[in-house]
């Protein structure tokens, strides 16, 4: 299967090593809206501006789109999924229902297969709650992220004055997983689920005091929470707070029997030392199933909720009901 | 949608109390090779002679077959198959080809869908190796079980003279779980990832010691494991044994980049009050399953691999987008 990645950053580069792990996977090239001259491949594959993407249908089963959800993806992926089939990882939640119809109309009006929203969460950890709801009818799911880096949060301190470089993590709560755990199924409140851990480089003339008071009332990112401000240097920054470590728990408990006598529990749980690594391995399975699924005729928009699990695999049929099931 | 269940034991009963929290479906009746006038349903639904289940044809969408898998489902699936969408929890890991191969022979004979090996291993938890797998194909997976109540090792002891009832505990031993955990992929014999715990009532005049060594070297049951005896009254027995817990874990953890210099963990956790019920919950939420693609037209064998997960759940599509992914 013959893949070509559209936007060369973290996720990008994590694709590409991605499909190295998979040898009936091939990179056709990376697409880039830099000029091609000024970008290197890890692997040495060919790199062509954006622009000319359409040159090259004839030889790409599918494009994974590594672009950001706030301004890129929802231009983008309508864009190109008229012409081929698409994988994307826009993650902006509220906002999947609208991205869903417009890829669909431009995929079903191409002919082409898109699959939008996959990686962790969405995705991964999407799966998980539909499955535990499926099986728990009568229970609650909870979901916990972190201990990890979460750039957008991270992000909002940069646009602080007096900010030169942030790094925010986002942190469970033992207590809260535990009285999740319990199958007690509490209401628990933002500030109860998750500490936020900003560490913050500072200019040297800034007023330390203002950005710790800016950082903690600002709503939606941390009024709401407990949030820790701890000045670092830049050295520190770099030292420390240079990888993208992420992870997180979807905990489902629910009752059973015919006067609710049991209580089951279950936990997906990820721990990951890249957070855009791992969201490439989630992608480079589900473009598999996206080649598969468009060879078969299928054609519009889907998401991981819609694809039957052996298409993630390289393995036949056979295969996984010896090896796996 | 119209269920029967086939089987009236453990989990024939979970399967009525999961039916109750499905509002979608529907019980039509239990079917029992007992005298039907001797077997009383929870529920009060009727209950109908096994023979007799060709003559409601028409009125079932899928049966649940609740038998076991040692001889009832090998026989019971491919008859049933061919005049009923049917669902089994078929668990004997070796023989599953050769039952997905006469399954299939008779669904497709007679334009039907059966789903076998459904549960939670094999089940939910050959899902969680297959998409974990297909996430991260430099890694390696461990399932482990308990701890729970395995059926087939307390059968094994109540087989030895002098043996009036016996529990056998399967129990992950800490340490096992956090070398797993570390990445490092550890290679581990079956005595170090599992305990066996035994608690045996024993007749009065029997040879305790005798009964003890029989357990302990017993070939594939017990012999490869490090096995505890502990021998009960029946009343404690009967108090501190009568339910049916399990669950158990699994694990995969992975390399990505370009020199393999980050590793993940994916872990997926069950703890079940009772292993019946939650079976039963995965039976109930795939037969929505096989019911729809069965409407769909899909004949032949499936398994949980080839099932779409928006088709385990009761919301539609747009639902399952806005509130789940």
């Amino acid at each position: 299967m013959k893949l070509a990645i559209y936007g060369y950053g973290n996720l990008g580069r994590g694709v590409e090593a991605a499909i190295l792990k998979s040898p009936d996977m091939e990179l056709v090239g990376v697409f880039t809206r830099r000029d091609p001259n000024t970008v290197r491949t890890h692997t040495g594959v060919k790199v062509f501006a954006a622009d000319e993407i359409l040159a090259h249908k004839s030889e790409i089963d599918a494009v994974v789109l590594c672009g950001g959800s706030a301004t890129d993806l929802p231009v983008l992926t309508p864009r190109l999924a008229k012409d081929f089939n698409v994988i994307d990882s826009f993650d902006t939640h509220a906002n999947i229902p609208a991205h869903f119809d417009a890829v669909d109309a431009a995929a079903k009006a191409g002919g082409k297969l898109s699959l939008i929203s996959c990686g962790w969460d969405p995705g991964m950890f999407s799966l998980n709650r539909l499955y535990a709801g499926a099986i728990l009818p009568d229970g609650k799911d909870y979901t916990f992220w972190g201990r990890g880096v979460s750039q957008g949060h991270s992000d909002a301190i940069r646009r602080i004055p007096g900010v030169l470089d942030a790094r925010q993590y986002t942190v469970p709560i033992p207590e809260a997983l535990d009285a999740v755990r319990s199958g007690k199924q509490p209401e628990l409140s933002a500030r109860q689920k998750h500490l936020r851990e900003c560490y913050v480089v500072a200019a040297p003339d800034a007023d330390k005091a203002a950005i710790e008071t800016a950082i903690k009332t600002m709503p939606n990112y941390f009024a709401d929470y407990d949030t820790t401000v701890t000045f670092i240097s830049a050295e520190e920054m770099r030292e420390k707070h240079g990888a993208l470590p992420h992870g997180g728990f979807v905990i489902r408990t629910g009752k059973t029997g015919f006067s609710d006598e049991h209580t089951h529990r279950i936990e997906y749980a990820l721990q990951l030392d890249s957070n855009p690594e791992f969201t490439a391995g989630v992608l480079v399975a589900f473009a598999r199933a996206v080649g598969r699924m468009a060879a078969r005729g299928r054609t519009g928009c889907i998401t991981v909720f819609d694809v039957a699990p052996a298409d993630l695999s390289p393995l036949s049929g056979e295969e996984l009901r010896r090896m796996l099931l």
